[in-house]
């Protein structure tokens, strides 16, 4: 088949449908070098202004998987069940949610991504065990996944590789905001990792890319239709990010954290969404019969140790110190803590989840560009979720440094709090379920 | 200053206006190779969308003005006035307008462009006279608009050379159709002859660019609203393009055609559009007090021999022969012509130009790509306008063609009149003046 590019994209300009085949050249000819950057970004950004339809979605998303390989698992027993979040701030989810689901008996074959922009990643966190590897070839990956129930690995050059080629072009021509584009770019990934169902956390608030609900709500059906349509069961939670998840934001104190989620002693939040996305999970996956025996499954697995155990043969397999999951101290630990304190009492009304994520990222738990290190050891653990009650000089967080980027994010962090005579209205944990 | 380029295409994309200072530093980067295609192309289809305000569009202009060089006609007296059509079907009346107005006292510098898709070009057809140079230097353009009030040249690669980048890249991207794209092409180009003032013809219909009235009105107030922000006296008038001008469409027909028109013996359409545009030209020029004057002195030129005299000596001192303005024997002739006949009897309703175009295209008289050669000789002589009434068997028109791509042109031509029992509405030739 011979294209004419301009035709598609002027089709596409034009408020048109694409077809299956204009959708597989493009992406094809794109991913081999044979179309050119400048007329994919004029495609973007016309996709950006008229969108995909339901078919067009579907068959972008399969062109962008056809792009590379596909992990195949059907040698593993049962269900493979991955759960996939938006991104957010503190969110350490993956780290304890994956063992607890595993250790259940659904096989869950986790390949994550490292942070950009304000949120973290999934790898990078990991990382932060010493020793830890996260490039685990496909081989070793599926043996994992058959031996433990659990393998926690970085995507591979493999892998939908239209991905990282559009990932790139979008990120310097203002196309990254685009639903259909976040959302085939997501299921492209996530429908090469060889899963049978998937359960996605679809963040809502400021410390989201989707800030408000009609758009998370759109993108989570989106995503869903995207998944059902290629075959996979599929459910997405559309959940609140008004403020950081947990109290740990940075890559060893989440981890200190996650390790404490499995033990039962978590933050209230981060358990319950844990326990949420876990319960969908086992549901998809077939070890419980609804959400409340999922539930309840969930918070076992927690509390009594499996969980943690499965992470720290995981841990192990992987090359890292299990010790981490006996005590903290095996974790990297920064220099110097330093304390905010509260000007005033009053009810905490605001913790605002995008000025600690970039307090931590000035103190390199984060990158600014993509060749940028992190430092294991920094961030920010919050004292006080919105609606506690607080004393003049009170901490309401801990900065964890090593010197560097300090005065930056003292700054960021005395922005970060809003404290008030009223105490602010609660907000559900699930905003809704599709 | 230091362009964050991602953010400039963000902010058109969402709607927002961009600053001088923006427009500035992305033309002229763009310009100067630093900015990258794939940058630009997302922002062209972003102003697509979103267009460009009043301020912005004599900004982008100006900036595509400035990134070559401007023809100094300082030291020529008089008002400089060009004309400017946006192309149609046998639109050769600037070949017999430009003497005209000029052996009227008002100077023409008029640097013209060649044709693309369906319409054809000055160049092309200036070119079909043997000899004649349209590569005149800036130098000799500006003396030979002194010695004889007339040059008719192509644009220089000094003048607005962003304007070539753009269009090639717009050409490829589907980012041609957008009017701020089109105006600034247009005057950028227009402004950089050096001119004192400029009419426009904007031509509305089936065999123009802008289909509907409303973008040709869009279009004309843009293009005048951008002259006089620049500080040129601007008048456009919207003229009809539902069939083609006059009789002939090819290069050596179209000129024979324009040599007719300079007799006083043209076709009536074509003689009188050529007299309307005059008419402001004179007007601007301050050749005429008013349009009926203007009109008047126009007619008396186009009779009395006077511009042809003068387009004689034009051509002769282009290098051309003057004796095509003696006798059309000298300009090339196809070897063979053939009659498209009418199937039945009746009154002529269409002429359609597009059909028409694209016949003369298929026996070479225009161009598919860029690099591709006209053969001047080829083309279409319609023998009938809508409304003429006509006897089954009736020549409709005459095919001029050298044996390539004759049956696909005589297809084309056969489905290119419509007949009918009742006769069209009249059409007013200039449909709005601005």
């Amino acid at each position: 088949m011979r294209l004419f590019v301009p035709d598609v994209i002027r089709r596409k300009r034009d408020g048109n449908p694409l077809s299956g085949e204009e959708i597989r050249e493009v992406i094809r000819s794109f991913t081999s070098g044979a179309l050119p950057d400048y007329q994919m970004s004029a495609l973007l950004m016309a996709v950006f202004f008229r969108g995909l339809d339901e078919r067009e979605q579907g068959e972008w998303t399969q062109a962008m998987l056809a792009s590379g390989d596909v992990v195949d698992l059907a040698g593993v027993p049962g269900v493979k069940v991955d759960k996939h979040s938006t991104g957010g701030v503190g969110d350490k989810i993956s780290i304890c949610l994956a063992p607890a689901v595993a250790c259940l008996g659904v096989p869950v074959p986790m390949i994550s991504g490292r942070g950009l922009g304000h949120t973290g990643g999934t790898l990078d966190k990991l990382e932060a065990i010493p020793g830890f590897r996260v490039d685990l070839d496909p081989g070793r990956f599926r043996d994992q996944v058959r031996d433990l129930g659990l393998a926690l690995c970085g995507q591979t050059a493999s892998l939908a590789p239209a991905d990282r080629l559009l990932y790139a072009l979008r990120d310097v021509t203002a196309t990254v905001e685009s639903i259909p584009l976040i959302a085939s770019s997501i299921m492209s990934k996530k429908l090469a990792e060889g899963i049978d169902a998937l359960v996605l956390d679809v963040k809502v608030g400021a410390g989201a890319f989707m800030r408000d609900l009609a758009d998370a709500r759109r993108l989570a059906a989106t995503l869903v239709a995207i998944g059902e349509g290629a075959g996979r069961r599929v459910r997405a939670l559309v959940t609140d990010m008004e403020e950081p998840i947990g109290r740990a934001v940075g890559n060893a104190l989440e981890v200190a954290e996650a390790i404490e989620i499995m033990r039962g002693r978590g933050p209230r939040d981060a358990t319950e969404l844990t326990v949420e996305l876990g319960a969908e999970m086992l549901v998809l996956g077939g070890a419980a019969t609804d959400l409340d025996g999922g539930r309840m499954a969930m918070r076992q697995a927690l509390g009594d140790g499996r969980a943690l155990d499965l992470f720290a043969r995981v841990v192990e397999a992987q090359g890292g110190d299990p010790r981490v999951c006996e005590d903290a101290a095996h974790l990297p630990a920064a220099g110097e803590i330093e304390a905010v304190r509260a000007a005033r009492g009053g009810y905490v009304t605001e913790v605002r989840p995008r000025d600690v994520a970039m307090a931590a990222l000035e103190v390199g738990a984060g990158r600014r560009v993509k060749e940028a290190r992190v430092d294991p050891a920094t961030g920010v653990i919050v004292r006080v979720k919105t609606g506690d009650e607080v004393r003049a000089g009170d901490a309401l967080c801990e900065l964890h440094h090593n010197g560097s980027g300090r005065d930056e994010a003292l700054a960021r962090l005395r922005d970060a709090f809003g404290i008030s005579d009223e105490p602010p209205a609660p907000r559900p944990l699930v905003v809704e379920r599709l």
